[in-house]
């Protein structure tokens, strides 16, 4: 990273939850010095605990010093950012973020800081909070970064060289054409898994509940596990990629009505042809990577 | 099994595939003598260099002396039976079948003989011919019968001690409701998933494809899995179990409709809710099996 290990400056976190508090752990590890910035002063005393950072505090003047300071807070909050840590961000340092949704997020902050990137690192799992953060998370995976023509272009080199240090996989991206694609493959599939889980949940037959639920197997587990994760996650999702999503669910639907024609029409071999496309199709997105 | 290891009578599994295959080496490890029948000389060959079975044969003769025979055939060989197999199964014999859809079996069969009794262990996995059979596939696992009123209550108990013998759980239900159950937890969730992935074969843009393939990550390949599958199964669920996977297809169209409804409305709270009861059902139908 050209952003010196040996300089007095420091990269700030805000925010060590799951991604905040693994970013945390892996710049440490890489040698660099750490401030993080959290909300409730009971956050701080665990992050401590944790050795999440080197300094660790709920007053945003800790993020002074800093010329890379990492925004990972949710969606909602990083949408609404206060006016405290607003004017606690130098004007020099390099800002981004590592929200799920691009659009929005460079939209709002570009009018808030002339040296933002907008940019997200794809990693996590089923964990949150103080207690989640852990290393490498980001090791092998994306990092997405979705600059336009007010990107300062040195900023973007700033976090791209972050993201290259942790190992990650860097791509860049239009805000817009990020959000469809994650509506497509991340946000789709939840919308879809939790619709199939809702249908069982409407199921009025108790017998037919009791004896599905007796039967239901390892595709029944895979099919519906990002349906049946953190709910405020997912409806953070619908909520701020709503457009996106709802474009695809508009083509999502569109195929199960033809998988439902051809059922009723009795077109046994195009449903054949079908499933074997979609047999052909998957491994593309998946090859080299699982 | 009050079918007893001492007696000269055989148990006679008809097709060698994942199922039949795996229940022949459990057989064979129980100290049961087994009799394998398969369509072709080639596939005979195969099995006996697998030691499938002690006799294995393309001629129906050899079961002749079975006492319990189970016809491990694909749906439609079992609901298009030869002439050749029927006349070869004796009229005292206990006939079982292993589909995967159960009122028609039970429709075709009890008209075809008189001891049969129709099942369907819960079992399998992503491979399939005679090399995929493997030993306790069917441990643990589900073993539905559905008998009905015609149903010979001696050669019900036989086939139970048979999935006992094979430390499968055993369940007895209604025939219908064993489809509507398996529509439920095992078809729908096939042509949600295999819906999904005929999204992206539809999807028009080059280079969101693009980004889209490079982003996806273990959220879509848990939720493609079950439709990215063997293409001839999927079309022989769909074929066979129609009627019961369009009854759960229009629920779960409901279900999808409602969250793009509280999406178009910003009803963000109610998504919220119904994510919540998503997460909470889950574990319900997954407890202490996975």
């Amino acid at each position: 990273m050209t952003h010196t290990k040996n300089s007095s400056n420091c990269i700030g976190i805000v925010g060590l939850g799951l991604i905040g508090g693994s970013l945390a752990l892996d710049l440490q590890a890489l040698g660099f010095k750490v401030h993080g910035l959290v909300h409730r002063a009971t956050t701080a005393t665990k992050a401590k605990e944790r050795g999440l950072a080197q300094v660790i505090s709920t007053d945003p003047k800790i993020l002074s010093d800093c010329d890379l300071i990492i925004l990972a807070l949710p969606l909602d909050q990083l949408l609404k950012p206060s006016q405290s840590l607003l004017k606690a961000l130098p004007p020099s340092a390099v800002i981004t973020d590592v929200g799920s949704v691009k659009a929005p997020v460079l939209k709002t902050w570009t009018k808030l800081h002339q040296r933002f990137v907008a940019s997200h690192p794809m990693a996590g799992n089923a964990n949150s909070g103080v207690g989640a953060g852990q290393i490498e998370l980001f090791k092998h995976r994306p990092w997405v970064a979705t600059p336009d023509t007010n990107t300062d272009t040195e900023a973007l080199k700033k976090v791209q060289d972050l993201a290259l240090a942790l190992s990650s996989e860097w791509i860049t991206a239009e805000a817009e054409m990020h959000d469809q694609a994650v509506a497509l493959i991340s946000h789709l599939p939840v919308l879809i898994s939790a619709a199939l889980l809702k249908t069982l949940c409407n199921e009025r037959n108790p017998s037919l509940l009791e004896l599905a639920k007796k039967l239901a197997s390892t595709g029944f587990a895979d099919t519906t596990r990002v349906g049946g994760g953190n709910p405020t996650l997912g409806t953070g999702m619908m909520e701020n990629n709503s457009s996106a999503i709802l474009r695809a669910l508009s083509s999502y639907r569109w195929s199960l009505e033809q998988f439902e024609e051809a059922m009723i029409s009795q077109h046994w071999s195009q449903i054949q042809a079908e499933l074997e496309k979609t047999q052909t199709l998957r491994p593309e997105f998946l090859n080299d990577k699982l």
